[in-house]
This record gives structure tokens, C-alpha cells and sequence, in this order.
């Protein structure tokens, strides 16, 4: 089951996408606010509210999956190929850090340039988990019920804030520049060895199996809540592969003109114009 | 003026501090939520709820002065003499974390040193700036219009979390173990020129001027707002002085049976129990 966020006239509202419609589920205004509901997935699975065809939805209609997520914890360095390749260890614990939520664009929002922040714009194509239900202390065997499913996130970052200090949230946190959607795949039906794929104007610059990661999904999910409680609609960034812009010679960056697109198979697709703010 | 939220039997509210009597802001669950109108000044002036003698409230019944910030950014080293006697150069910008508000608890709560995260628990007393409305691309000159008041906040720190990896977060944001309170005081009642100590069983542990800020506490919320929205009721937490017990000889943490105690003269006394986790 796939389930979306879509924007209405003044709100938004949660909705189940099928093969070629999106079906409202009445009453809950994003997919966050049905994942605090223990029955959400009969909930969904169960809604018949207004119907909307695909092919009539306006790509400025989808929201981020999860509007307002109580934590969107973003994870460094976790792709074993990406690491080995830059002569690093495997790292024993993963390296987190937080992303705010007013960070969050929807799925084929522009991307938008800060002024005085846009000379070093990366990509970091990510797989979001996204948490089903409050945890706290689970193990990671238990960890898999806590995951309602994931998504497809764009860690978009500003690298020269990034590194301006030793810690990279400043630089991760930038209003309106993380696009996530288009929507959330239940983990029922999510194929853990799967492709994550970003492209700029076509050309791929990351591609990896999902399965490549150091710390999986539940072991992720295991680790943060020996810290802090999750809660239902928290987001887990779950890390990105080599081929960022940062670590090309010569670097490249977002700019004005260009469209990024960031792919998991059998996830879905972000598709982003990038434009200079005026 | 002083603003405080009072924990009730089933929730909290909203408090203006007297001399010797809390009186309630009706209709506000906590500061968070009065600082939200736009006209929290003149509701709190005028509120006249229930009054509670201040000698009759119990400790336990004081809850962090905003219960659910939608954001606490914290500061790295933000004193000046403490980053001069380190050897080191003055930073050109603040260096941010951030942590999450369950992290928090109320100012004279118990600090739980967690199973698992005991080892190397540091103190790290901090002025808190809260933020009063909804600001972004402020400047310093604007901030102040922005800044409710002021509190107390100890960064309580799991410095074995925080240094796993190269970002502090994790070590930064355990479940429960930041205090917070015991009141704002608004900003027209702060001087900016004051002592900040924190004392172990009685022991000055940390002692600074507040106004040895290398970025004051303007350009703090006129930099992140650079960054992202900030909204009423965010917590900036400014960082802490030299005399932490990680950078003592031998080393310090916190124990079992300690008392930590925080102070910022002028605003209020955090005082807290140090008690291991059963």
C-alpha cells in the first residue's frame, strides 16, 4: 500500500494511491497525523473518500509524506561501498545528526537557491524509514513492527555551512530545500535490495543497492531509541551513497536550471526543479 | 515579569510569577502556547486565574518552561574566556546542534543517569533565549523585538554518546535529562550583564559573566534565523562556559546522589538530584 499527503485549498489531507487514483482517507490531514492511529493501516486500507485520478493531480499538489514529523533524524556516513572506497573504517555506531521540519518540501517542489546560501548546494539521495508507532529501548528484532514504511528523501545540503563549524546541522536545516515523497511504500510491501538512484539532468551521480547500508533500517531504529522515543511519522534519513557533488573533481553543485531527480525502485520518484531565488 | 508552566493533575498551565504566589493564565497549557499570541504580554499582566502561594507549590509540580519547543538549537563554545584558555581562536560563526524536546524536564526534576549512558554524564549550564514570535532573516538589530525572555537550561551531556561519532547530537538529546525553568523572565526584567554558576553538592563547578558571549544572544537568533524559521516558544540554548567535568584533571561526571544546581543570577536556580536509573 502506498500513502500520500496532498494539498487541499487551505489544508492537506492523508490519501491511499492506488494503481490510478488517490483515494482520500477522510479526516486525517496527512499520513503523519494517521500513523499516530494504533488502526491506521485497516484505517487505509478501509477509506472511500473522494476519489482523484493520477493523471489529474498537479505535481504542485503533493505534499511532504509526513508534513510536520516530530524528528527527522538524519544519519552520516552508511553506505559500505561509499566508505570503503574513501579508505574509512566501518564505523561502529552510526553518526547522527537532526533535521528541522520547516526543511520539508514536497516531493516536485522547486528547489530553491538561498540568497547567501546557494554557492554550494549538494544532493544526498536517501531512503526514509518512517515510524509506525512510539518506541523507546527497542531491540532491533522488534524494531521491524515499529516501521510503518519508507519513503524517498533528498538530503539537501548547504555544504559551506555544513562545514563551517564541526557540526553539520546548520548546514542540513535550510527552510524549504528537502524534498520527500512522493509517497510512503507499508514496509509490507517494500524490497529491501532495491536501487537508489540520484540524477542530475539525466546524468546519474549516485547509485547503489539499498542494501549496502552498515546500519539497517531496524538497526537504525534500534539505536536512536536507546536515546529518544520515536513516534509515529518520525523520519529516519537513512544515509547516502558516494557521489555527491562535494566529493567530485571538479565539484558540482545545484544550479539555477537544473532538475534533480532521486529514485528508489519500487519507492517512487522525487523530481525537483532547481531555481535561483529572486 | 516572570512566566512559568505549573504541572496539574492531568496537564499543565501556563503561570505568572509573583513575589509570593503563581497565578494561572487560564486557557494556556504552558508558556509555549501563551507566547503563541500575539498579545501574551498584556494577557499574562492581566491574567488573573488561580493563585498558588509559591511556598506551597512542590518541586515536582514545576514543568519545563515551554513543555514541547518545536525546536531547541543548541550552541557550541560561546564563551569567550573558556575558548581563549583552550588555546583556541575566536569562531567567525556559532557552531549549532540541535536536541529534541523530550529531552527535557522540568527544574528541579531528578536527573536519571540511563542504563547504558551512565558513564560519562556532564554538566553544562547554559542561558536559554526563548523566543517570543515567529521570525526568519532577522537582523541582530530586530532580534531583540523577538526574544520573550530568558531562562536556565543545563545541556546535561553524554560526552561518551558525543563523542562516538564526529556529531554531538546523540549525546546531546537522551530522554529526560535536560532541566529547564524554573521561569522566563521576560526581557525587559533581564540584565544581560550577569553570573551564571553551576555547582556540584556546593561546589562551583562553572562561574561565568553572561555577557562574555561571543555571540550574543541577537546574533544568535539573527543568524539561525538566516537559517530557519524560528517560532514563539524555540529555545536557543547559548552555551556553556569553561569548568565542565569532561575537561577537568581528573575528569568529573556525575554520580549517583549528586546534586546539580544552576544558576543564573537575576533569572532562577535549576536544582536537581543526580540519581542512577533502577
Amino acid at each position: 500500500m502506498k500513502l500520500a499527503t496532498l494539498r487541499t485549498t487551505d489544508s492537506t489531507v492523508a490519501v491511499r494511491v492506488d494503481d490510478s487514483t488517490a483515494v482520500e482517507i477522510t479526516g486525517f490531514d496527512d499520513v503523519g497525523m494517521l500513523l499516530a492511529e494504533p488502526e491506521w493501516q485497516r484505517i487505509a486500507t478501509e477509506a472511500h473518500g473522494a476519489e482523484h485520478p493520477l493523471a489529474d493531480i498537479d505535481s504542485s499538489s503533493w505534499a511532504p509524506v509526513v508534513v510536520n514529523p516530530s524528528k527527522i533524524v538524519c544519519v552520516g556516513l552508511n553506505y559500505k561501498n561509499h566508505i570503503l572506497e574513501m579508505g574509512r573504517e566501518l564505523p561502529e555506531f552510526p553518526t547522527l545528526f537532526a533535521k528541522y521540519p520547516e526543511a520539508l518540501i514536497g516531493p516536485f517542489d522547486p528547489i530553491v537557491l538561498p540568497v547567501g546560501a546557494a554557492d554550494a548546494v549538494d544532493w544526498e539521495g536517501e531512503l526514509a524509514i518512517v515510524i509506525g508507532s512510539r518506541t523507546r529501548r527497542v531491540s532491533e528484532s522488534d524494531a521491524r513492527q515499529h516501521i510503518a514504511g519508507y519513503s524517498v528523501l533528498n538530503d539537501v545540503t548547504m555544504r559551506d555551512f555544513q562545514y563551517r563549524t564541526p557540526e553539520w546541522f546548520q548546514g542540513k536545516t535550510f527552510e524549504a530545500t528537502t524534498p520527500f515523497g512522493p509517497w510512503l511504500v507499508t514496509a509490507d510491501d517494500y524490497d529491501v535490495n532495491t536501487e537508489l538512484r540520484t540524477e542530475l539532468d539525466g546524468e546519474v551521480m549516485q547509485r547503489t543497492s539499498t542494501d549496502d547500508l552498515v546500519f539497517s533500517p531496524e538497526a537504525l531504529v534500534s539505536y536512536i531509541s536507546q536515546i529518544v522515543t520515536l513516534n509515529p511519522g518520525d523520519v529516519i534519513a537513512s544515509g547516502t551513497p558516494g557521489g555527491v557533488g562535494h566529493a567530485r573533481k571538479p565539484q558540482r553543485y545545484l544550479a539555477d536550471g537544473n532538475v534533480l531527480s532521486t529514485t528508489i525502485d519500487g519507492v517512487g520518484t522525487l523530481t525537483n526543479a532547481v531555481v535561483a531565488e529572486r
